[in-house]
């Protein structure tokens, strides 16, 4: 297994695409020597982006919460998100009446801003039930696991609507040996269950990337796919999708796959990163 | 499709298993009728199980709850449960130290009947993680699902342990038209986030088939498959588990399928009933 | 279920998508009055594509086949098919050296038209199997499904290099009670076989439907997603990936889905057209 | 990870259940030493089975086989095989017509004692396929592949029968680099494009472990399961099926589990031998 420095692939590459979670952060806060790849990157005029299966809190707050970290030069702009892709999915598909959704209120957001009513599964009624018009699963906080889920499962049973899944993770880490279960494994257990096709957004599929790429291209029209990097520290989401999306990929070793397990992973998985690299710290 | 009465099979067969839930009893009680079927039955000296994939309680336990609903005539050794599969195999192979279980304390009956200590999850920590040395999924009851759920993810990360399942199935209904998410459905996911092979007993799975087989030929041993009609309202886990066995099966419409739509799902599943009844009542 | 017909949906959209098999054509030829569509459609000034998970010839060849047929409209460049999502990878992330293939030698074009070379895995050999960059999946004819097969199992055990399937349909009908497996089945077996994950191409994926609309932008960069309509006889990839795209989608009774089982079909898989016609014929 | 040497396993258990590929055989012949095992544990009066999920030979041939290579001592009633329980379900449960069949003429046998007609899925034609009451995939020889699993895929859309699956295994090594697919494999491609559900027989299934307890039992009524061991190279199917049927296991690394990946696919199966042996040689 060849290790490259990230610094030695800066020059190859006008723009990066970052996930965030293992790559700039991780349970402890910011991976230290992040904020200075940045600063070096815009110094080298690189555009930078981070594509993120989080669809817990909108843009903006999701770039106040790396200014409380650190990086300051983090923008809204910078962030594509899974709950973007699901708004639009909203706008364009569900343009009325109200939408269900488990998650916080935070999460509710990307509704919200699609121009569409919100009710917490937690409210759902036998009177309200009609008006319901799609399910979006945004976040494993706030909501009644047991009660809720439940409800859920007799919503999309009594109601032919769209199930919409904005964080297609199946679990993310909250401490060094410690895993929590995610919307997405959540959204996985009642799609089998009530037996219908749920529509997912987030990395490895296509349209994150798409997404960034359009906003890359909307800036700089002469960007083609072999100009991004995209960097992240999970095959199967990260890798793959970027893989498959057309992009040079680097698997970072700072998150979910250890150092000494990528090897077997990427033979194992046949998901193969064009370099693999320990971090982003230069 | 052609429908036969019930009783015109009786002559056909010496011993009968039954399906609880949609067979004997729905959300409501008893199924009307079926006191009737079971007193003509013991008449004919037909042979009468309760095959089910309830871990819940005990079979002394569950034999009274058809005492209260006033089926006199069911006593514990009638009834195999997918808790008593379970069970044998913590006594064949986890043969020490304490098990940690998802579900009621009822359901914990089945692990200290075998002769070993028991935690819920709900207790476990740190300190006596390290004492597990199996997890069984009982009941959907009987714990957080949040925080425990979650607690059974790490546990499985952290031990390398067994993780039995001694209740198959998905849903169950709770009323007309309310289904509830049983512990089988919650095992799924755990199997899925943790990536390891779970152990599972239950319908269709042939070991209870054989395990109420084998009481059958404790008391005649001259009983053969052939002498055998599995009655069930579900295609893929009494007629599934019948027909491999190797019984001949009938599907009745009293619970999970409904009359409308019992061709089109044998159509669809290949599961193919030897007959198809209305209900067990004569 | 209310069904529309297509002229009354013609008005509201400027661009439409088709699917190709069930909605334009069948195994006894065109589907009578689609010509006729056609011409109204362009008489109109309506921007006509066609999406199809055909890798099996080159654009070139499938135009020239709607010609033989008698549509003699349709051009090239109104073809969008799974196989040119396979070249573009290709071209992008497999620059050098061999790349080997499942299907006919028409199919292969989509590798040579990428500038790479290629050889029939029947050509497989212990000498030349260290110079494979790549595995396509293209066409289930062209080969000997026994030792081919095989072959592709143990190239893709030797060599960790990217599969990629270039049409990801399990089947296609040969007549009206027949079916033939087509190249995406082979692909889910030797998936599982070898363990690894293959990269796929065609409905329902997103990148098919943004090679499309990258296409529409290009001439009228005006248009938007609301202004296309995806038509399509197939739920799981026209219907299921239209919406995921955001589009408007028209389930057309003329091919896979009988009038007889639309509406359950809908009902069990959840995925909702926005209107459902008998077919395109005005 | 303790390796254990299985002389100092031999004083524990009373009957063997030995896997034959990988554990007494490989692709070469014997295992060499497997003869002076087999001698040594019959001269310390220990009963021994084989349990295969071969069902491209009879007993009788099966154990011919054995006297080829130099095992004079393996007789037929020592062999059980998942084309013997396949058998046992048409004698139950198929009692009339005619049953087609993938595989040889030699596997074949199976049916054949099962006291029905039989036909090769190669001669199936319009006019005797309502005849055909089950398919049974016995072998993944003796058929061309394209045409005859194309027939099988049109059998089971036109008729409602049960599918049988004689063989599990989705793969069997020929050399010492090279797989070749297994029945099991193109039964799992088959059931996917149908949607109907597939009867299996053989390891990790129960049935087979019972099938070869019963017969245990029958010779000695006295041994329990815990007078068992069951020795194979193969966690998924034959330490995985031991385990659940309640029987102490032995993971042998003569076949397909390496030595240097034993460990790492303990824990990434979750599937726990309780003993590892370099293999069953003395």
């Amino acid at each position: 297994m060849q290790l490259d420095s990230f610094s030695s692939l800066i020059d190859k590459y006008q723009v990066f695409f970052f996930d965030a979670f293992g790559v700039l952060k991780n349970y402890k806060g910011l991976i230290p020597g992040v904020v200075d790849t940045f600063a070096y990157l815009r110094q080298q005029q690189k555009q930078l982006y981070i594509l993120t299966n989080d669809a817990s809190r909108s843009p903006q707050q999701l770039a106040e919460s790396y200014w409380k970290l650190g990086m300051s030069d983090v923008t809204p702009d910078m962030i594509i998100s899974s709950g973007m892709l699901a708004r639009e999915y909203l706008q364009l598909k569900v343009n009325h009446g109200t939408v269900a959704y488990l998650g916080t209120e935070n999460s509710a957001h990307y509704i919200e801003s699609a121009g569409l009513k919100t009710l917490s599964i937690s409210e759902l009624t036998l009177e309200n039930i009609s008006e319901i018009n799609a399910l979006v699963l945004l976040d494993d906080e706030g909501f009644d696991w047991n009660t809720d889920i439940n409800k859920a499962v007799n919503l999309l049973r009594r109601r032919n609507i769209p199930a919409i899944v904005a964080n297609t993770d199946a679990t993310y880490p909250v401490s060094k040996n410690r895993l929590a279960i995610a919307i997405g494994s959540i959204a996985d257990m009642l799609e089998s269950i009530v037996g219908k096709q749920f529509i997912r957004f987030g990395k490895p599929d296509a349209q994150l990337f798409m997404f960034a790429y359009e906003r890359v291209q909307e800036q700089t029209p002469t960007i083609s796919k072999r100009d991004i990097l995209m960097v992240g520290d999970t095959l199967r989401s990260d890798i793959s999708g970027g893989n498959k999306f057309g992009l040079d990929t680097v698997l970072v070793l700072s998150g979910n796959t250890a150092p000494s397990e990528a090897e077997i992973r990427i033979l194992a998985t046949g998901i193969i990163p064009t370099y693999i690299c320990e971090s982003i710290v230069l």
